[in-house]
């Protein structure tokens, strides 16, 4: 396929490496920015371009990796530039598929989101991501599906309201699960302790979800309802009232019954 | 060394086994539970009971396996028994030195603390696991120092203060992450979505721990400010009052400094 690939950030990037490898041909790399265009264009071996009336008009797929914000922006710019027969498709995990109703003539609509945290640094192993799509036709969604499955042995075919609730709980077990580490981190910072000491415990708590669902698995002092070790602990966060806060809604929560 | 185990729980059982691959020796086992203690006992080649009054009086080293709760008691149990010039520790990281205070006449007294997070079936890496140990006496350091050392690479030598706090942190990172892994999977169950979807993303977001410190590495819509996307996942959330409180005050404690 040819495709054209609106956005040079991080998951623009990963998969304009990832379509080059499994032999799919990125004609053209958009981005505002110039510099970074260029960048991404010359390692895919594309055209780059910042302008959109600039934007190849005859590929098979236009790939939309940009902030959640301007897809309906570019999705409307596209359709001024007469893309209206092209199958468009973007990669946000938080965005319905009626972001494109605002580009009334765009017909071919779908979307094409990876389900992983992207950073410029470590490469990804793509095979394991798992590949979430949708389309409005039919037809364009085999085309995604076979695409999927050249990048990824995971390709599952989500609604909106699916995929909605998917980025919910990415949000839990990614965003809010790293931010619990940088809470580790300052606990043992401002303990003298290195954060590395509690690297084995957490390797521990994710190499444990193999054995059994989370819920069923979960131990420590608010499930045992030990009500010492929580005073001493909210104790020990005094003068820090937002992780006071937090420590008495988790353990709240994991006393309730999900 | 020879060593009696009080407690036939999980944490006594991962370090009965370890020290009998390393070559110590325990010569008995004691829990309230008979059967347990047989169990425990036999496995390790060792002599069991469930009798306080026939602990064996001449080891070298007696280690607490046991509840939080139960510490003092045994430790009284033990000076009672007439055991107050042989080493005692516990194994507990949420238990200053101070419950040993209780039972006076014991003089060599510390702590032999594994940051771990043991169950029934998993068997653990020991040797990546940190010991963090305290001792009342410097000649029981010494001692603590070398066994620690057998049973794995990671010893630490650090004060109450700093193991209450690393207990803490390990709460963190472990119960409370743990828990939203429970919470991503109800999340997932609810929308007919499998968890394991997401255990790429799980395993990506430890990973990404060796780049740089998690405070630095947050992404996700708190840190970007992105209130479309907090508003439509609190909506997502509508019923689930506990859910949005745990939403709402990680992506406000996101948006802090920390």
């Amino acid at each position: 396929m040819r495709i054209v690939l609106i956005g040079a950030g991080n998951v623009a990037t990963h998969f304009g490496r990832k379509l080059m490898e499994v032999g799919e041909q990125v004609i053209q790399v958009f981005s505002r920015n110039r510099l970074k265009a260029l960048q991404l264009a010359k390692e895919l071996e594309a055209a780059a371009t910042n302008d959109f009336a600039e934007i190849n008009t005859d590929a098979d797929l236009y790939i939309l990796a940009v902030h959640d914000d301007a897809i309906g922006e570019i999705a409307a710019q596209l359709a001024e530039n007469g893309i209206t027969d092209k199958l468009i498709v973007h990669t946000s995990g938080a965005t319905p598929m009626r972001v494109f109703e605002a580009a009334s003539t765009l017909k071919r609509v779908g979307v094409f989101y990876p389900l992983q945290t992207f950073s410029k640094i470590r490469k990804p192993d793509f095979q394991k991501i798992p590949i979430c799509i949708e389309a409005r036709q039919e037809d364009d969604l085999t085309i995604l599906l076979n695409l999927a499955h050249n990048l990824s042995n995971k390709v599952y075919h989500i609604n909106d309201e699916q995929r909605a609730s998917l980025h919910l709980a990415a949000v839990f077990v990614n965003n809010f699960t790293n931010h619990l580490f940088a809470i580790g981190e300052k606990i043992q910072t401002d303990s003298g302790l290195h954060f590395e000491m509690l690297l084995p415990l957490i390797h521990e708590t994710v190499a444990k979800l193999t054995e059994g669902p989370p819920a069923v698995m979960q131990t420590g002092p608010a499930i045992r309802h030990d009500e010492a070790t929580i005073l001493r602990h909210l104790h020990l966060l005094s003068g820090q009232p937002t992780l006071q806060e937090i420590y008495q809604i988790m353990t709240k929560s994991i006393q309730q019954t999900l």
